[in-house]
């Protein structure tokens, strides 16, 4: 068998399951995103305060994926919001058989929302469904404004693109061209939501917290 | 044939063409090093600045991977440095036979050195060798001091640390524990070398260079 072929059979066994994951999901009428990023851009910490924020009106179900550790699922349930984690033994991306199974461990009918926290990385999760309704890309502006161009694939599929970690542009200390980001993503996607925020000050966060909630009443 | 199986093989043919590329390597009596971070940790400023400051006593060659584009292989060349780029068409890391062949293109007997600059991916790229002397994993302060424990797979493997944007760390502008990660990181390799720099301003650089330098001269 050639190695094309193998992957695309491995593609096509998860998008069954993904699309089983969508159904699921619809039936109980649950939105659900699909976070991504590079390690250390500030998912957990942007989830950790959104659900600090507006986790009250907002009720929001994590799934966390992760090589090893349970270390991000332990951060969000001190914010008593429920998470599952799925360490996935050195695998770069979450898969929908993963997924699946974490869903029937979230208490899906007290939620509004379901939130999957890839494992850190920009370029393997793109590939995978996992049964969302819209991937979210966060870029933090430590990581440089070249990233949309660098990295197109998932700026493409992306719903959201949440640049993150403005406080540090404050100063100068570093170099990113916001309006660069615009540019180029939006050229990728002309679609793309786009809210530059601090997990950190909370600057920016209401829009991204407005756009969330009126996902997840849209149903 | 089972998916473990078929990544074996993959494996497997990585690992017979690797081996060709540290005999090629070791024929021209060269060092070669194999950089691997998250997009954005600040490889290609690295070697920017490196071949800069030392690039008339120690000559550097670069081979330069990446998703699309060749603006990292123009950023290197732009100091005079030969680099060839390497286009992985969405693939999440170099193979051996991409970097055979761009070993191919380098004026290798005018360089003292090698550097191949990995796809911007922690997870993927520590799982393919490449025919390297050893791997030089990045971590900038911005991505946070729990990278060591969430991805140990690439520290336990690296011969050096280098822990960029300690530029950041002044004023608090980034909270980041640099006692925690040699401790995690040296748990994991007790005999990883850690140096603490900045591309930016060129704090600590000197030591990484010490180091370099001593690579190259102790054919």
């Amino acid at each position: 068998m050639e190695k094309a072929d193998v992957g695309r059979k491995i593609l096509g066994a998860n998008e069954t399951c993904a699309l089983k994951n969508k159904q699921f999901l619809a039936r109980h009428g649950k939105r659900c995103f699909n976070m991504i990023s590079s390690p250390g851009s500030g998912k957990t910490s942007l989830l950790v305060r959104t659900i600090t924020d507006i986790g009250q009106s907002l009720r929001i179900g994590v799934i966390e994926g992760d090589l090893q550790t349970d270390i991000d699922a332990e951060r969000i349930r001190a914010t008593r919001a429920p998470a599952i984690q799925i360490n996935t033994e050195g695998a770069c991306h979450l898969s929908a058989k993963q997924v699946s199974q974490a869903l029937e461990g979230l208490p899906i009918e007290n939620l509004d929302l379901v939130i999957i926290e890839n494992v850190g990385n920009l370029v393997c999760p793109s590939a995978f469904e996992l049964g969302e309704d819209g991937k979210i890309v966060v870029l933090s502006v430590a990581e440089g404004d070249d990233k949309p161009v660098k990295y197109p694939g998932i700026f493409a599929k992306s719903k959201v693109l949440l640049v993150n970690k403005i406080d540090l542009l404050k100063g100068g200390m570093v170099d990113f061209d916001l309006d660069r980001v615009f540019a180029d993503a939006r050229r990728l996607n002309r679609d793309i939501e786009i809210f530059p925020v601090s997990a950190k000050t909370g600057e920016g966060m209401q829009k991204w917290y407005d756009w969330l909630t009126s996902q997840a009443r849209s149903h």
